[in-house]
C-alpha cells in the first residue's frame, strides 16, 4: 500500500505536498519522496524513512516549483511490487515523473514488452518504473513537442489497455502538467480538490480526502474508475474516461483496515462504514451467541475501537479499552553469543488486568490474517484472568492473497485458507469465534453510498476482478511472498538495483 | 519528565535496559542514554532522539556488562533542569554514573556549594550533573577503597539532607553496584522487581512498573519515600531509609496525564484512577449540569478516553471517538520569502463531522494548561456542526507552576492562573466548562490505595511540599520559563555546554 | 578536468575501478562515481568527495558485475561544464551509462536540439548528460534489439559530427558492452590496456596510463583521435575511426601541469616532457640572463620540481627545495562578529629561511595564471631574506581561456591577458621574469614523440582547434566564469537541479 | 606521536587552534579535538578523522572562549598509549582539561596508584587520562579555591616525580589558565610564542614552531626540559623548573623523520639537520663505496628528498626524483568470495622507468624499520631496469623499540634487531646497503645547536634515558605491539571504553 499526492499550484508546493504525505503516512512508513518542477527542471528527494525524517530544510529548499508530486511507500516486500522509493523519473519524452499506489498483475510481461517494443530498460523490480515507462512510451507516439489533452488521454487509454491490476497514479510531465488516473475498476482510491488563490485555481490530488485538509484544499470528488484528469501547468482542467469498460469496485479493505477513519472514499465515510460494521457484527453476535454470557467488549486497538464501541452499544454491554498499545516499538538486537528472542505481540500490547479478571470478554479485531497475533492476544486475555475469551472479526475469513496492492502473506500462511470457523477457533484457542459475513461487510460499507454495489473482495471470495488472475499466477506470487523466500529475495534485490545520486551528507 | 531504568543482572543487560526505556518512552522523547559497566569500565551511549533511533547494533555491541542504567529525557527547556542527555558520569571517587527523573529546587545554591566545598565543577545546567556531584562528594568522604552498605546509606542520607525537590535516582558505582533512591516525599515514582536466573537473583529498577514486564522481571514493590536500595554487583540486596522525616506524597499529575494506564504507582493502578476520575467527574456533571441536554461524550484523545468512557457510563450517554489523532506530525519549514504559518491543533486532531453535527457535545480532556488548544478544539467542534459545546476537565484548575519535574509554563501563561471558571469558559468560547474538584481528584486516586492520603498537588493549590518554594523562587523560574526568554537561553546553553566525545559516523 | 575509467572483465570490476579512480584522483577531487552492470541491471554510487570517502563497503557490495565505468570530477564551477557527479544514466534505449572528461563548446545548442529533435529532457547543466542523450538518440535510430558494431560506430560518428569540443568518453550499454571514444582532435587523453584471465581477455580504459597499473592491466596504446573502441560484454574487441577528419592535437596543458609525471600520453612521458621543459627553459635563462648572478634554483612545489631540477643542472647551479608544502589545508570559518581573513598562499607554502637569506634566487613554477599566487610567493622569498628574486615559468604567457575542459578563469582575470613580460614582472614584484616560449614548450613535449607535431595550445595563442570558438562565445563563457558571477550561479544550480535517489544513511 | 596546541588569548581562539592543528596534522591523522573555556564552562569537540573533517561550522560556533587547547592523534595502536581522542577532561578539582604528546613508561602502576591513593577511576587505556588524573590529584592537595603559581608548580613537580617517560603536556584549568610542561629530559618537543593585541599579550604553545606561524604568533623559545609555564586567564606569565634533575635529551627521531622540515626544535632547524645528515652520509658513501659506480641518487619520497639532494651534491652525482608518490590511497575491500590482496608499497609509489633503466642507482631513505617496504622498493627499481640497486639509510640500524611516544613495532619485527648490515642487505635484496653511524647522526643534528650534546637515541643503542625500562618492560610491550595481538586488543578496547556524549547528526 502507498499514499500519493500531486499539486498544480500558483505558489511553491513543497510544504503542501509534505503536509499531505504526513497525513497519508499511515499508508506507508517505509520510504518517502517528493519531486517538483521549476524552470522545466526536476528536483527530487526520496529516501527510506518517515516523511519527517526524509525531508530536511536543505531538501525543501531544493524542492522549488509550483507543481509537484509525492509518495509514501509501504514495505510490500512480500508482493511483487516495488522495493524502491518513488517517484520515478524518465527523461524521454519531455521528462516524466510518476508515483502510484497499487499493483500490476501483468508486470512481468509488461517489462519484457517494454524492451522488445520500445527498448526501454527497467532497472528495478518496481511496478511504478514499469508503469512510468509504459506511459512514457505511449506519450512518445504523437510526434509533437507539445501534447494536446487528447494526446494525453489517448496515451492513458493505451496504458489502461495494456496494464491490468489496481492502480491510482499521479504523473507529471515537463512543459505540460499533472495527469492523474485511476484503474478502470476503481480499485485503489484517488480524490482531488481545489483551492482558489489570487493567481487562479490550484488543484490537489491525493489517495485520501483527509490529505486535502491541512493546506486548505476543498474536496471536489473522487476520480472515477478509468477516468484521467489532466491539469496543465497553467491550471487548465481536463477530464476524460480513458477506458472502454469501467466498473466501480473499490477495495473493501480500505474500509476494514487501511484508510483513516476521517477519510471519505467514493463518497463513503470510512468511520461510518466501521460503525456500520459494528452494528452488523453486534447483531450477528446477539443472534448467534445469545447463550454466551459476555461481560464486556474489548477492542484490539486501534482500528477496531470504533467497531467494538458500536457492538457494545448494540449488545448493551460495557465497552472497555482493556488493551494498551505501545506507541514505541524497539528492536531486538542479535548479539554475539545471545539467543534471539521471539518477537511477540506483547511488545505491542499490554493488558489491563482488572478489565479481564473473572470476566467473559468479547475481543474485537478488524480482521484475522495469519492468526498468530490473535492467538497471543487470547492467551494474554486468559493470563489476565478472563474466564471465557470470545473473539469477533469485523471482516470475514481471509482466504486468498491480495494482488492489487495490499501486502498480505501467501495463501498457505492465511489461517482461514481452506479452514472453517471452528477449526480457526481452535487454532487461536478462543472459546468462541465469529466472523462478519461478506454480505454484511458489503452492506455495512455500501450503506453509506448505495450507488456502489460492488467491491474488490477477492481476499474473501477469490473473485479477482481483472480476470487475469489464475491459479498459475497465484502460485507464482505465493512463491515470491513465501516468508522463507523473502529474505533471500530482498538481499538479491538490494544488491543489484539501486540507482544512486547525490549524497545528503553535506552539512555545516 | 524523564524515565529511568537500572539493572543488576547475571547476564548482559543492554537489551533489557533498551526494552525498558522503550516502554518508558512516553516519559521523554527528547534524548536517550545507556551506560553499562564491564571489567570495571564504563561504556556509554547517549544522544538526542527516540530510543529506536539512538541505539544501533554498533552501540549495543559496545554496551557490554551485567549492570547498567538508562534514561529517556523530556525536553524540559522551560524548567531549570537539564538540557543534556543522561546518564552523567564522574570518575572520582570510584567512577559513578547517575540518571534521575525530577527537579531540584535548590540547584543553584548546590552548584555554588559544590565548588566552594568540594571544588567540583559542574559543566552543564543539568540537575543530574549537580546531583551526581553531590553524591560523589558524599561518597568520597569515607576513606575506603570499598564502601560498606552503611557508607552508602550515610552518603545518600547526606544527599537527601542537602538536596530539596522531587527526584527518583538510579546511580551506579564501579566496583560496587547500583544505588536507587527516591526523595523523602516520594514525589517522583520508582519501583523495582526481580528475576531469577540460574546464576542468581537479578534486580531491575524503573520509573514505572510496566517497564519491568518486557524482559520478565516480576514487580516487587515501590521504593519508599526516602528509601535507598543498594544492590551489589553480586546481587546482594540492601535497603535503608535515608531520611529523618519522610512523607508519602506522590505527584498526582502522574495519574492525571503522565504515566501509562497499565502502570501501577504506589500500589494505585493508573488506569483505575482514571476510571475513578471519570466516575467523580460524571457525577459532578450529573449534579451540576442537569439542565444541559448533552447528546454525546467525546474525549480529546488519548489520555482522556478512559475517563470520558466512564463519564458516559455514569451519565448514561453515548461515548463516541469523534476526534481522530494524527500519529505523524511533520514540520513547517521556513522558506525564504514564505511566511511562517501558525502551528495549530488541526495538525494533531481531525473531527469526524457526523458525530458533531446538530449535537450538544461534552468534550473531555485530562486537564487544561494554557487553554489555547482547548479553544481551538472547541472551535473545531463548532465547525463540525455541534450545537452546544461543553467542556470537562478531569483535573482541577492548574494555577501554579510545577517545580518537581513536570514541564509546565510559567504562572502567567496558565489560563487558570488568577481566573475563575466562568472567565476561563469565555476564554475558550465553550458553552459550559466544568473542572473536577481537587478533593474529588485526590479521592479518585487514593481510592485505589487508601494508605496514601496526601499527594503532591501544588499546581492546583500552590502548596509546595518541600517548604523552600517561595514567591521569590517562583519569580525566578518564571523568568526562566517565560516563552520569550526560552530561545535566548537555549541558544546560550547550546553554545556553551556540550562535552563531546567520539562521533558516531563510523560506518561501512 | 576529470578522470574516467571503464572495464570489461571476467570477474567483479568494482575494486579495479576504485583503484583506477584513486590513481586518477589528481584529475578531480570534487566527486566520484562508479556504475556497474550485473544481470542486465545497473548499480550506481556517486557522491561528492574523494574516492576513499565516497565508497564504503556497503556501496562496493552493491556494485556487482564484471563490467563498469567510473569517474572523478574536478570542480569546474568556473566553466560551463558539469556541477554534478558522473556517471549519468538513461534507460532508453537499452540502458546506457556514460562518463566523460572534457567540455563541449556547443552544449547550449545541443540541449535545444535534443528537445526539438528527440524530445529528450536534460535536467542538469552537465555536458555529460547532453553527450549521453545525444549518444542515446543516435543509438536508438537502428530499429534493433541488439546493435552490431557497425551500428555503434555509426552512432558515434554521428555524435562526433554533432558535438564539438574536447572529450574523452566511456559509455556502457546494457546487453552490449563498453564503447570508448576520443574527440577527433584527440584533445583529451584516453588509453587502454588488457589483462589475461583464465576466462579470457579483460580490457580497461582510463584517462591516463598510470591507472592501468594497480590492478595489473598492461598498457596497449592510446585511443586515437576520432577512434571508437567497442568491447562487448563477452570481451570481443572492435575499433573504428568515427570521424571524417581527424587531427592529433593533444592538450599541451596535460604535460605542463595536469597529468601525473608517471603517465605516458600519446606515447610521450609526462615526466620526460617536464625534464625537457627544464632543459629548454634553463638554456633560455642561460642565454638571456647571463648577467643575473643567480645563487640557487628553487621550485614552487610540486609539479615544477622536476623542471627546476633540470634547470639547475643546465645552469650548473644548486637546486634547493626552499618551500615546504602544507599537505593539509583547513578552512577559515566565518564566525558571527569575526571578520573573514584573506586566504593566502601562506596556508599552502612555507619558506625555509636559510635557503633564501642573502641569496639571489630563481623561483620556478610550471605556469602563471592569475599571478596573485606568484606575487605572494615573491613576497615570501623576500621576507625570508632573498636579495634578488627571479621568476621563471615553464609555460608561456597564458592569455586566453580554455574551452576544452581545463578549469581556468576568464580572460580578464589572466595576468598575461593583454600584457607583456615586463608589465607582468612588475605586477608580481619580481626582479626578473622569464617565460618559456611556446615553440620551446612544444619542442619539449614533442621531442618525446616526434609524430605529434601539433598540440591544443589555445590558452597561449588563442587558436581554438574546433573552429567554432569566436569572440562571442568567449564573451559568453567570460560572463559565466567571472568570479563575482560564480556564487550566484552556483546557488541557482544547486537549488534547481539535483535528482536524488536513495539515501546512504542505512547503518547498524 | 601526536601534536598539541594551547592558546591563552584576548579574543576567540577556536580558529587559531584549528589552524595550528592543521599545520601539525603530520604528527597525527587519526583523531582531532579542541576544548575551550568560556564563562567557566568547557566546550569540547573531538572525533576520529582529519582536522578538516572533524570540525564543521556548528562545532566551531560552540567552541567559544579566549582560551583553549587542541590535539591531533597518531594511531599508536601498537603502543600502550591512547586509543582515544584527546583532550580529556575531569571536573574535580576546578575542571581540568589536558592534551599530551608522548608515552608514560609507568602507566600501569600509575593507574593502580590512582585508584588506591585517590580512588580516581581511569576509564580508558589512554596515558593522557592517567596523566590528567595524576595532575588533578596533585592540584587538589592545596585546600584552596584559587591556586597560586607556586601551588601549580608544586603540583607539576609532583607529577614529574611520579611519572616517567617522554611527554609534552598542555593542561587548562577553569578559573586559572593554561599550564604547559615538558618532561625532565625534554624528550618530546614543545615551544611557545606570543602575539600582541590591543587587549594584551597572547600566548600560544605548540609541539612545533611552525604551528605558531599561521595566526601570527612570534616564536619565543622552546619550553625547557622539566620546565612548566603557567599563563593565567589574564595573560600573566609564570615559569618554573619543576624537576630536581633535568637533562636535555630531545628525541632524535623528530629530526630523522617526524617533524616538519620548516620547524625548529630546541633551536635546531629540522631542515638543516636533514641536509647535514645528507652531508655526513654522502661522505660515508664516498669513503666506503669508492668502488661502486653509482650513476644517480634517487630519494624515497618524501622526507629523504632533502637528504638525498645533499648526498648527490657531496658525491657530485645527478639527483633524480625517480619515484612518484601517490597522494591518494584507497582501500582494498573484502568482498564475499573474493580473496584479500596483499597491500603493497606499489599503491604508494610508482617508478619512472627512464631514471632506472640501465643505471646503478643509489636509493636513499630516512630509515629502515621492518625492511619490507625497502625490499619492495628495491624490487621495483630492478623491475624498472636498474643495473645495480644500492640503498642508503640516513638513520642508523633501528634495533630497539621506542617507549617515548613514537609508534614502532616490537623488537622482533625490526629488521635490524639482532642483525648486521650484510645480513640486512641480503634480506632486502639490495646490491649494497649503508647506514649512517649514530655518531654521524648526532653530529648532523647537534651541529645546529652545539649546546645540545645528548639525544634520546634508544631505538639505535637501547639506552633508555628514564632508567626504568628493562627487559621485562620491553617484553611486556612486545606482547602488546605484536602484530597478531593487535586486532584482538583493539577489539577489546573499542568494545569497552568509549564514553559518548551528544551525537553530531543534527542537521538541516
Amino acid at each position: 500500500m502507498c499514499g500519493i499526492v500531486g499539486i498544480v499550484g500558483t505558489s511553491p508546493v513543497n510544504q503542501a505536498i509534505y503536509d499531505g504525505l504526513t497525513v497519508l503516512q499511515h499508508r506507508g512508513q517505509d520510504a518517502a519522496g517528493i519531486i517538483t518542477i521549476e524552470n522545466n527542471t526536476f528536483s527530487l528527494r526520496k529516501a527510506n524513512g518517515l516523511v519527517k525524517d526524509v525531508f530536511h530544510t536543505r531538501h525543501m529548499k531544493r524542492l522549488q516549483g509550483n507543481i509537484g508530486i509525492g509518495h509514501v511507500r509501504y514495505p510490500t516486500a512480500g508482493s511483487s511490487s516495488s522495493s524502491e522509493a518513488q517517484p520515478f523519473y524518465v527523461n524521454s519524452p519531455f521528462g516524466i515523473a510518476l508515483a502510484h499506489n497499487g499493483n500490476l498483475t501483468n508486470a512481468e510481461s509488461l517489462k519484457e514488452q517494454l524492451f522488445s517494443e520500445a527498448r526501454r530498460h527497467v532497472n528495478t523490480t518496481s511496478d511504478s518504473e514499469i508503469l512510468l515507462n509504459i506511459m512514457a512510451h505511449e506519450l512518445s507516439k504523437p510526434e509533437k513537442l507539445k501534447l494536446d489533452p487528447e494526446d494525453i488521454f489517448t496515451a492513458v487509454t493505451e496504458v489502461n489497455n495494456k496494464v491490468t491490476g489496481g492502480y491510482a497514479t499521479i504523473a507529471m510531465i515537463i512543459g505540460h502538467g499533472i495527469v492523474a488516473f485511476r484503474d478502470p475498476n476503481g480499485i485503489r482510491p484517488l480524490v482531488f480538490g481545489k483551492r482558489e488563490s489570487a493567481a487562479g485555481t490550484e488543484y490537489m490530488f491525493a489517495s485520501e480526502s483527509v490529505a486535502l485538509k491541512p493546506d486548505g484544499f476543498e474536496f471536489i470528488r473522487d476520480v472515477a474508475p478509468g477516468e484521467a484528469i489532466y491539469v496543465t501547468e497553467k491550471g487548465e482542467f481536463h477530464s476524460f474516461t480513458c477506458a472502454d469498460k469501467v466498473s466501480y469496485s473499490p477495495c473493501i479493505f480500505e474500509f476494514v483496515y487501511f484508510a483513516r477513519p476521517d477519510s471519505t472514499i467514493d463518497r463513503m465515510s470510512v468511520y461510518a462504514a466501521r460503525v456500520n460494521m459494528g452494528t452488523k457484527l453486534g447483531e450477528k453476535v446477539a443472534r448467534e451467541w445469545a447463550d454466551k454470557d459476555i461481560d464486556v467488549v474489548i477492542p484490539i486497538p486501534e482500528t477496531s475501537c470504533d467497531i467494538a464501541l458500536e457492538m457494545a452499544r448494540v449488545l448493551d454491554l460495557p465497552y472497555r479499552q482493556g488493551f494498551v498499545k505501545n506507541r514505541y516499538i524497539g528492536r531486538t538486537f542479535i548479539m554475539p553469543g545471545q539467543e534471539l528472542r521471539k518477537k511477540s505481540v506483547r511488545q505491542k500490547l499490554n493488558a489491563i488486568d482488572r478489565e479481564f479478571k473473572g470476566k467473559n470478554v468479547l475481543l474485537v479485531d478488524d480482521s484475522i490474517v495469519r492468526g498468530t497475533t490473535s492467538a497471543q492476544i487470547v492467551e494474554m486475555a486468559r493470563e489476565s484472568g478472563a474466564k471465557n475469551v470470545y473473539f469477533a472479526s469485523a471482516a470475514p475469513e481471509i482466504r486468498f492473497p491480495n494482488v492489487y496492492g495490499i501486502d498480505m502473506p501467501s495463501a498457505a500462511e492465511l489461517i482461514a485458507h481452506g479452514r472453517e470457523v471452528e477449526d480457526i477457533n481452535q487454532s487461536i484457542s478462543s472459546d468462541g469465534l465469529i466472523f462478519q459475513s461478506l454480505s454484511d461487510l458489503i452492506a455495512a460499507v455500501s450503506q453509506e453510498n448505495p450507488e456502489i454495489t460492488k467491491f474488490e473482495t477477492s481476499v474473501f471470495d477469490g473473485q479477482y476482478i481483472t480476470g487475469d488472475v489464475d491459479q498459475d499466477y497465484l502460485n507464482r506470487i505465493d512463491k515470491l511472498r513465501n516468508d522463507s523466500a523473502k529474505s533471500t529475495r530482498e538481499n538479491a534485490m538490494s544488491s543489484g538495483l539501486e540507482i544512486h545520486n547525490q549524497d545528503e551528507n553535506e552539512s555545516d
